[in-house]
């Protein structure tokens, strides 16, 4: 597979590209499926219906790669915390965690049970998707999920999680150790099942200042990733953290593809990393607003990268408003542009 | 002043402090005030009250600077859009700007006019104020004022006025002009009215990416500055662009004073700006829930800066649910420590 050699920084015919949220909203083949599932929880549990929208983009688009269409949030869910997604609000949960009872209340084992929903839509995708074409699996990060789990919902300014980490940072690291247990056998379950290539994704970095994002944050992706590298090695590990720019000195670990968020120039990325990791990224998820915007964004990171040791991706999730046309021609120009 | 000569270079016999909504909802006695004046924008718009509240916190926390106690957006309201502050969501704009006749519809002169109760609250709050503390004006930044303009609200996405960078940059660029143009008078009759320093917040500075915040922001940010320092070269600028650690080495312009977020490390503005600009910064303010929190925050950044060459503040708004005595507890701990 083109996009698994690029991960492992081998040459391949032409950069592979894919982007986050490709099963998404600008879709109207995502659209339909989504109205038949009901409300966006039923679609993630509903195996075939999931696996349908994460093939769509590899046949609608000509992605190089598919991700398992799911949510992050699915694993707090089934450690035991009810989850609901109110409509122009965002998902939240009504019971948060705020103490000890809280947390012990929540059960590693019966949610990676639980998320059989997720292995069984994964082996339906893999099943049908071409062998050309890698599957992706992927969770949240502990820092990113663990901010959900307290904040009880999406929020600005992370006063709940914050004030635990400056006030009680034992409290915060026992639920983050909590779901870093969780998730490392969540991601196996789900190289078990058949993703070639996993991805972790930590949303909320940013809110963290530098010495909190490593002892609060990146500490955890790195057990994770050491975890899995140890049992899985010729599955790539990409991560994510999202808008870290002024930390990319300090970032080190066991993992194969360093995602790059729009906000951190590709340039400065390489300098500092692409020496160590493959990268992805980063183009300005807006700039699929406009043709010319796009081939201007995608000639700049082909002039720093030169199609090598790069995977092609927004720097952060495609908008629900993008022009299917758009995107595209995005994926049409990333394979022209690094023909070899 | 000895903030005036700190944000020159010049020794000084402590480190100067202040933080950024100093005057604001964690302090009972502004509560007060804000009671009595009904809402926001008519404590904003009734000069004796607006002056009251800017004047508390040096009374009660001892910090070295006073900032005048008003809102970035009362420029774009001055200029003829209707604005809207709701419960809980933030401030609005029902009408935004979306068309040249929006656009038109804007007044520059009318403005700089109809602003004169800012002009007044600096008046009686100098005249209050004590002559060891700078008082210190503001704005907005072009790139921040015209975003809120164009989406009408806060955004989590600023989809709308990226889909206008990306698609019709020009509409925008004339969208960030007439602010400009505005802000700059705006500027000068702050500065006749008796303000010491000024400073620039670029709080949406992070909405873009690394070529988009030098074209729409930063070169508007710097023609201001420009401005300001060929007429009143003794009045120092502070400019705040939030979120933009990805973009120091590029930063350039005649200012004075460079604010350092808490998600850029001081170590690393430091290495890139420091000998260029004074920094102003940058501890978390999450940091003020507790008081270790502080003093191992405090304790790094003098380390780090050596009471040189730096203002200290918080690295963005204080919280609203701060203790007094915390704030207080930081106050006096940046004065101790630096003391020479």
């Amino acid at each position: 597979m083109i996009f698994i050699d690029a991960c492992f920084g081998k040459d391949t015919p032409h950069t592979p590209v894919w982007m986050m949220r490709q099963a998404g909203r600008y879709l109207p083949e995502y659209m339909k499926v989504r109205q038949k599932a009901g409300d966006f929880l039923s679609l993630c549990k509903t195996p075939e219906l999931a696996a349908e929208v994460t093939l769509q983009p590899v046949d609608i688009l000509g992605v190089d790669a598919a991700i398992l269409f799911s949510d992050i949030l699915v694993v707090p869910l089934e450690m035991g915390m009810k989850l609901e997604f109110v409509k122009g609000e965002g998902p939240q949960f009504p019971k948060p965690v705020i103490c000890e009872n809280d947390l012990s209340a929540l059960d590693i084992n019966r949610a990676v049970e639980n998320l059989k929903y997720v292995y069984e839509t994964i082996k339906i995708t893999r099943s049908k998707l071409s062998h050309e074409n890698a599957l992706i699996g992927f969770c949240g990060a502990p820092w990113t999920l663990a901010t959900y789990m307290i904040e009880g919902s999406g929020t600005k300014t992370y006063s709940k999680v914050k004030k635990l980490l400056y006030t009680n940072p034992r409290f915060l690291h026992a639920v983050l150790f909590k779901v870093t247990e969780t998730l490392k056998l969540y991601m196996e379950e789900q190289i078990k099942s058949g993703v070639n290539v996993v991805q972790i994704f930590d949303s909320w970095a940013s809110a963290l200042e530098d010495s909190a994002f490593f002892e609060f944050s990146w500490r955890y992706i790195k057990e994770i990733c050491a975890y899995l590298k140890s049992r899985y090695p010729h599955i790539p590990i990409i991560v994510f953290p999202k808008g870290i720019s002024g930390y990319l000195d300090k970032i080190d670990g066991d993992f194969d593809v360093f995602g790059v968020d729009w906000s951190t120039p590709i340039e400065l990325a390489k300098e500092k990393l692409g020496h160590k990791y493959i990268l992805q990224g980063n183009m300005e998820p807006a700039r699929l607003y406009d043709k010319n915007a796009i081939k201007n964004g995608v000639e700049h990171i082909v002039s720093i990268m030169d199609a090598r040791r790069h995977i092609f991706n927004l720097g952060h999730g495609i908008l629900p408003d993008i022009p299917v046309e758009n995107a595209k021609y995005f994926v049409d120009l990333v394979h022209s542009l690094t023909k070899k």
